[in-house]
């Protein structure tokens, strides 16, 4: 589609020069470990090393390379937290060694190539954002032959959970439609006007607000009720824009809980950095963002409801065709589609059910 | 300075494209009960006429035009919104009556003069959006010379309030701070990287957050302890954006309350439908957005915190220098400074206090 950078500022960047916003991602200790441990558990693929980190943000992973030994640091950053970075690498002493370059990263230009892309470029359920095609962009163009990405591996989960969140999403919904429905009374006696002719547009517009986009979540494990499956795979050493575009995805999601509601789907992410199969790492680190008690991150996962819920029970399955792509209008967000198939342990089948998602 | 349109559409815009913001306006009673008597009180400036609705929305203006005997109504809407209004037009009768027109006013094109312009063009403190811009366009481009405008006069008034909220926002803002403290210190000790010197910068973003930016309020007239001040009139018929760019006023508010303590200042509105000298209606309407008991609005008020709050008695005066610009990375939004200074009854004064403030 068409592509607009200043309104890709207004609706995208705009957020991340707050330092606001950098310290919530700089407070996800799950998130901040990782990295941390990546990097220092793997100096030999930093000492001495030339590093590039795109969405350099505050500084922090170009900080960071910078003391496991870096010889130099391409630290990019579209916003104007790149004056922040700048400051931040000067206060930690090491900028020497990490440049800051404030522009975009498609349109920057470096002088040397470099020995390792290091960047968090995940947004929830991985791919929103769609910033990983930024890092596509910069390993094809300055990563040496020999380079190593952090990290080197993503993949995408789903898994069938249940969850009091549908039932309160459907009662604000009606609420809202019931509410609409006495304005409409309303407007028509006190101002003689009848608006009913937009009752069916109001209800597609809410419905996709409370029932059809993806809700933000931090799930209780015990929320899950089947094997959670992935979905995707990507390496980050070779991915490309092509492949990531469209997520297709044909998998079957057994049930393992005891009469239970099927209320939703929920979807989320995990990275490794495992380096490349030439250079590996001495120590893989994982990040995670499953539902967890005590390592909850701020991507929490993203919950697609199911109206109306299934009753289902250990031994079902649950088949499954799911589909991703970037909305028409912006293509840092997306559209999901489940088409799910419940089959009892009986045998018995039921209708495949399409739903259309937004991840907003 | 710069102005991009797609931007304008990412940014204000798009909000008037959900039914539920239209809405959110239809149910304003004050709101409402105003522009419905203006146009059937004054019918005689209806009947037979042709009428351009800048901005139409839902369609709810044109539509009561026609009703009130429009012989023609152009109804102008820069977003999809435009399909609802030809929607609701069709639905309610008027589609001989009400063309409905998708596109910007400033760009599109009418067939003939129009003999009124109505318009419900209003934001926060009046000028906030800054659509009034694209009513002055539209009427020195369509208006016949012997036109009214519907609004014909609008003021801007400000009051010495008394509030609880400052003292709110100034414990988020400490509780905000020493987070942040705390945050750097963990940083420090867990990741090896001193973020101290972002403290000022994020002192800033967080003051200009929670104490700068003026914020919404429907305030009890109770609240007010000074007489409201008009700081500027505008006749509807002959502003031009010169006029209304930069505001400026100096302006006394004295105090009118027993020992209470001066917490904020409040901005609201108000417009008057007098139709035009040549030309005036058969009956007066007025909407305004002060501080009320029963007849409050969606708009409510703006309010500016003071911080420190003033002690101030009876009989104390307020001399106040204001300004208001609009803000240099969107011209829809306003930069604000008040300069203030107190006068006790005893006759002492005090230093003049200047403080700037963000309408978002
Ligand atoms: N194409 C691009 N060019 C430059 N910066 C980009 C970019 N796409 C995203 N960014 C920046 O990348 C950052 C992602 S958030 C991660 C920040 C930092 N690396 C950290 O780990 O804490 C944001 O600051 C965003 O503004
Ligand atoms: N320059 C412009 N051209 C066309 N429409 C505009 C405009 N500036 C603002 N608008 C539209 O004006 C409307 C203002 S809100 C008022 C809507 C309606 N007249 C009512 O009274 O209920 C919004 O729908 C907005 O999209």
């Amino acid at each position: 589609g068409s592509f607009d950078k200043s309104v890709d500022f207004a609706n995208y960047f705009c957020t991340y020069a707050f330092i606001y916003h950098q310290k919530e991602m700089l407070s996800d200790r799950v998130r901040m470990d990782a990295y941390y441990n990546a990097i220092f558990n793997n100096k030999h693929h930093f000492a001495g090393k030339v590093v590039l980190d795109v969405g350099t943000g505050s500084g922090i992973l170009a900080i960071w390379s910078a003391q496991a030994g870096a010889r130099k640091v391409y630290a990019v950053e579209a916003t104007k937290m790149a004056e922040h970075a700048k400051a931040l690498a000067h206060a930690n002493n090491v900028e020497d060694i990490v440049q800051v370059i404030e522009g975009s990263m498609e349109e920057v230009s470096l002088p040397e190539k470099v020995d390792v892309i290091i960047s968090e470029w995940m947004g929830y359920f991985l791919l929103r954002e769609s910033m990983f095609d930024s890092v596509i962009c910069a390993r094809d163009k300055w990563l040496k032959p020999s380079g190593v990405m952090y990290p080197s591996h993503a993949r995408m989960w789903v898994a069938p959970v249940r969850s009091g969140l549908g039932d309160q999403k459907m009662n604000d919904y009606e609420t809202a439609m019931s509410d609409w429905y006495s304005f409409v009374n309303d407007t028509e006696i006190n101002y003689g006007v009848n608006m009913n002719v937009l009752s069916q547009a109001y209800r597609e517009e809410h419905e996709k607000y409370y029932l059809k986009t993806s809700l933000w979540n931090s799930l209780h494990p015990s929320q899950i009720i089947g094997t959670p499956a992935v979905i995707k795979e990507i390496d980050c050493s070779t991915a490309t824009v092509d492949e990531i575009r469209n997520v297709f995805a044909n998998f079957l999601l057994p049930i393992n809980v005891d009469r239970t509601r099927l209320s939703a789907f929920a979807g989320w992410f995990d990275v490794h950095f495992r380096g490349s199969m030439q250079n590996p790492v001495e120590q893989e680190v994982e990040l995670t963002t499953a539902p967890s008690i005590d390592n909850s991150t701020h991507w929490g996962q993203q919950v697609f409801l199911l109206h109306p819920p299934l009753r289902v029970d250990v031994g079902d399955k649950l088949m499954i065709a799911f589909s991703m792509s970037r909305s028409r209008e912006n293509h840092r967000l997306m559209d999901v589609n489940f088409t799910y198939e419940l089959q009892l342990s009986s045998g018995k089948c039921f209708k495949p059910v399409a739903r259309k998602y937004y991840i907003e």
